[in-house]
């Protein structure tokens, strides 16, 4: 099935923001929106363009704009390097060289350094004119750098009057993510959470979401291993099987493995993968979640989980999975197909965490449900909901929308 | 968690009738029940203990009393077997020794030759005898017999009368599994398929069924590769993941090894084990699916499933999965369950083929639905209603509660 | 390391004759052998350049003159082919087109229909042409057909006067891949059977190779499971651990796999495979032995091997194996070191079943040792022998290395 | 094959101490050595009863009397515990259990706190008396305490006249493993190392048992990832591929798994358990090397490794194993093996590490063979050259068997 645009609504021209636009997982997506915009890829992986989530009243695809930030790189050479290993056809990468050339044009250098007022006023001004320079409706922002490591201090500034007071000093605790998350919020952007980074979950951050009426979703992009928890662990569920042991190891190369080699920066994300398990289950399951370095793998991650469970009169059982996956080819479709959704959610006037996101994310903020089909019944009512606002819909304005 | 018996409703003496009583799974459901009856089990493995089903009403275990068919052998031998492989408790075995006698010594001479007349109205009257002298409400007959080859002459009497007919001829076409569905009915009882047998599925015994008014549920208990098939599948459906080939190996021994060995027999459970993914998909999916018999893997299980699959722009991914599960510990409680839930749909005065159990089986006849998440929401919604008319709910007559 | 053919001997031009030319494993090998000569290849995967094997004395890889006979195709296609699968890499094919299809030009009509004198005499003469045509001290012919199914009835053929008149009367029940070895035999070429097909193995044709002095070995290639097999079974033999139980199945696509998907063909080749752990263990164990079609793995081949054993107070143990190879790649740099061995046993006046050859072999003919590390053993002391009278051991003739 | 002493030369009672008498490793190597002297246990396991080892001359498992040093606990509860958990069968406890209870009479209070010399002394007369209690003609100590970190300062102490100082002093820095060493040096007995603690392992306890004339043996026995190892790392390297990663995870239960969730204990054993693959090979391979504690799989420990390799023209190719087995009853054979192959080299005057038994270790002292088929090879042979000199050859003095 190759992406047909024909039938889309009016055209509402997006702009598409990556915070790390030149790492894997943002290039292959670009790539990928370039290609299907033009027929040149079939919409496999996008959960965006099944029936019952289209139905939102989604902007198309050929309609987003991308840009970025980002510290050095180019795109293209990213682009040729997935090539090389095999992560996207070469074949796509030389037909859309220029095109992709034109987005990386538009990347501008990304925050490294302290929070403070003037950076935050920088990063904010690059998304407003990037806004303005292309005539779009709105920004979406979605921030797919490096894991940072926990960062609990940045929950230490309690309101939104103290961040300001603390940014002006230029003693704002913030990491990076959290700096990106409100220069977005200023710019009147939502923002997707795609890493375990902290990002807009503090008290201030979420103060100003609140205060500027705009929705952010997340977090940490469930592609892998824990979209195979959280499928699995429901069957022992409604089966009444009690699991005894759930372990988890995950080997992968390429630069998510380099920054996962980190043990500061890994504990982000092995905290978000402990956590499906014992939550559609009910009960606490030991077993290890471990994530190592293994160059030669490149961009390709394998996971091997083993999983220990009890039946009928106490009978042990074991099962498990082994899962070869490519990183950045499962993310970068959730990742267009959450812009999609969280323009849409802004354009019917949704606000706050959008829980009813939760069946991409492996910490669904805003929800409590970890069960990959129940994620999936509530994400399709919510797509029905949206859509009966939807333009295409030829109706009741997009403020009914809002849920 | 242990059962508990205590807050059950008025009792409903209730019978279960096993077809193959002396087989691995009816000795193992019919040690779990005496042991859960005595409290001296957990409900582990039980999913008419959760609460969502057991809202429906369900007779208690207590309640029900066992009896059934068979050549040859002893449950308590068989028993001892069991637990010397590891597959249930010794100690329980030693505990419950007189109960599993006294259950055995209901077991009456099965059908093991020709369909004629003679056969049925014996089969028949050891169900009225086994009601009567009991005191039950009414019988459940489950069929756990040995998985006969395809029959499709069965298919070819086309009516009931015709049947009737060929009985009195004695050239009746039914398998086994087809004559004691006959009898079952004409004895008033509702019928669970728990193997892929033809049981009561030709045009004849469907009419029998209607005529009477009688419910009945099959087939082919889902208990370990299709389980997981019914779990997995769904996850790369809504995931826009392309499934490109799906292998399925499994290798077992003991009895159902034995007869799975025999290719004719074989031919009927990977029909019913192939079906899953693409009812699920949607569209056609290569791959092998094997029964091996492995004999010193005794009554134990191993499935091996390979799956590839492709993603964003063609990359192409693998997944496989090992389950190493003991057949009878899953499929006994799956048995009781049924009992209960068939039990109870035949108290409100339900009939047919009951598609809303098809969580429990890999060919959910009554229904086109595989995906495992799905059949449990069908399942415990119709709990629910099925609850709502229940003695223990206090009013309405028990018809009420038929859909 | 690159393959280096600074240090060689006088060179010896030396034909090498494949029977299949056009199939996967003949153009990787011949792909493989024209990067090699020109230094464009690592020497990964050649046995034969091992230390302990080179010390042989073997011919260089730019002195082979690559021929063979095949219907219809061509080896650049195939290249082509194989390397949109991955197997080889598209810049080497692009490199070498001229000269593989310089090869392809030597690639003669094959056998395929009744064996008899006339088609004999055809394969013969073009062998003879070729040695002829390009000034070559002797030819190793390579069968690498597809696996054809067990020929008994040529086996029936006593005597090689015998297969003389049959061949003469037009019946001859010979397959192909006999009517080849007679033909190569015939040409005084050794022969290499790498399939399970009979080849040389009846009573008539090792008596013509015995009368003419001819050497060949045999048979089918050890790359993938049995090769795992080779090795494993006999840490448990040292170990005095119990195997109880080993299946084994295999998935693959390709031409390969369309072949074995075909009953007949597949019993030559499961017959081979289920061989080796018996051998090594001394007693029966139990387990299937399985290979299947699967399109979508094209060249690749995925096999899992499922292992119970027993030990210490009767303890129960398992392990599996999962081998996801590329049987091309693994097959064709053993058939370049097999035709280098073979014509340096020709050389030097050895004749019949090489033994000496079994580590490359599923069924190691002439020989019945089928462990792994014990084969590598004998085939380096057998090497040390040979490279004794090696030209570039600088002094005794050819023969004074024969064993 | 159940044992078989009749054939045994003149009985030579034999002393077997254990250091950790108590843990599921000793208790299982006992109760095996109690069933096989009465012939109720097969020799499934023990490497000593195949004839290519037993031909050694070794003393029969029925002379051999175990005693040993621990706290707390007791060897009949450790065994009703394995029992259990599947370790042992529950019937050779309870035949077996006043036979235990005489060994477990024979323990004696370990070496908890520091290493001075009042503890050594006393640690040596309970071997004296032990020796003398029991009228035998040497005693061989293995070490079966919980791993060690490692004790870098041991090996600071360059001497044995400074190592006597420092233990008069009450300053000697040495482990619990090396302070057992120092008084089984003393009291003239050989040492097994069956862990990867330091033991015997450093310069002043090297240079007493090259004054005493003793042999000893090590270390840390290899039972099951290592072994596999140990077999296919030389598949990799004689079939010339190029291995690019090899990661191995372990996760086990029970005691062992308990003390190697410590990071400081497993640092010594994953040490040991990483340095094969590069031995073997000759070159780095990158991978991680982890062992984490699941409680719930007892005394069973399962071991994933992926291993990513290079083929011909750079094909990458992937294997995975997993191994589920069970330590104790995979290490109770190998200790009964040593202490008779050490008490042999003992009684034909042998001295120093015995590389020769590297067979049966992680890392073989005295040896840099890392290949398992090519320690088997070096074991038997050396197995033939002590033969020669045993007393049932009736003829050369024992000292004529030392190499």
């Amino acid at each position: 099935m190759v992406y047909d645009d024909s039938s889309t609504p009016p055209r509402r021209r997006t702009g598409l923001w990556f915070l790390g636009a030149r790492g894997s997982v943002a290039t292959t997506a670009t790539l990928g929106a370039l290609a299907l915009a033009r027929g040149q890829a079939p919409v496999t992986g996008l959960v965006s363009e099944l029936p019952e989530v289209a139905r939102a009243g989604l902007v198309g695809i050929g309609d987003l704009v991308i840009g970025g930030h980002d510290v050095g790189g180019s795109m293209l050479d990213r682009a040729h390097e997935l090539a090389a290993s095999g992560v996207v056809p070469a074949a796509t990468v030389a037909a859309l060289a220029d095109d992709l050339a034109a987005v990386d044009a538009r990347v501008r250098p990304g925050a490294t350094g302290t929070a403070d007022r003037a950076t935050a006023d920088r990063l904010q001004a690059d998304l407003e004119e990037f806004r303005a320079a292309h005539d779009l409706e709105r920004v979406v922002v979605v921030d797919l750098t490096s894991t940072e490591p926990p960062a609990p201090q940045a929950h230490t500034v309690g309101t939104l009057a103290e961040l300001e007071r603390r940014l002006d000093d230029g003693t704002a605790p913030l990491p990076p993510s959290s700096l990106y998350a409100y220069a977005s919020f200023r710019a009147g952007c939502p923002v997707v959470c795609f890493t375990p980074s902290t990002g807009p979950r503090t008290p201030a951050l979420e103060e100003l979401a609140k205060t500027l009426h705009l929705p952010w979703a997340g977090r940490d992009g469930k592609t892998g291993e824990t979209l195979l928890k959280a499928t699995l662990a429901p069957m022992f569920a409604t089966r009444a099987l009690a699991v005894r042991s759930w372990s988890a190891f995950n080997i992968l190369g390429g630069g998510d493995g380099r920054t996962l080699a980190d043990p500061a920066a890994a504990a982000s994300k092995t905290a978000t993968k402990a956590m499906t398990v014992e939550a559609v289950l009910g009960y606490p399951v030991e077993g290890p979640v471990r994530i190592d370095h293994v160059a030669d793998l490149g961009d390709w991650k394998t996971a091997w989980d083993h999983v220990t469970f009890e039946g009928f009169l106490g009978t042990r059982m074991r099962m498990q999975v082994t899962w070869e996956g490519c990183d950045s080819a499962l993310a970068a479709p959730l990742v267009l197909d959450l812009a999609r959704l969280v323009a849409r959610a802004h354009e019917v006037g949704l606000a706050g965490p959008l829980g009813e996101l939760g069946f991409f994310f492996k910490d669904p903020l805003g929800s409590t449900e970890h069960a990959l089909a129940a994620q999936w019944q509530t994400l399709t009512r919510w797509c029905a909901t949206l859509g009966d606002g939807a333009p295409d819909a030829g109706g009741a304005a997009a403020s009914d929308g809002a849920a």
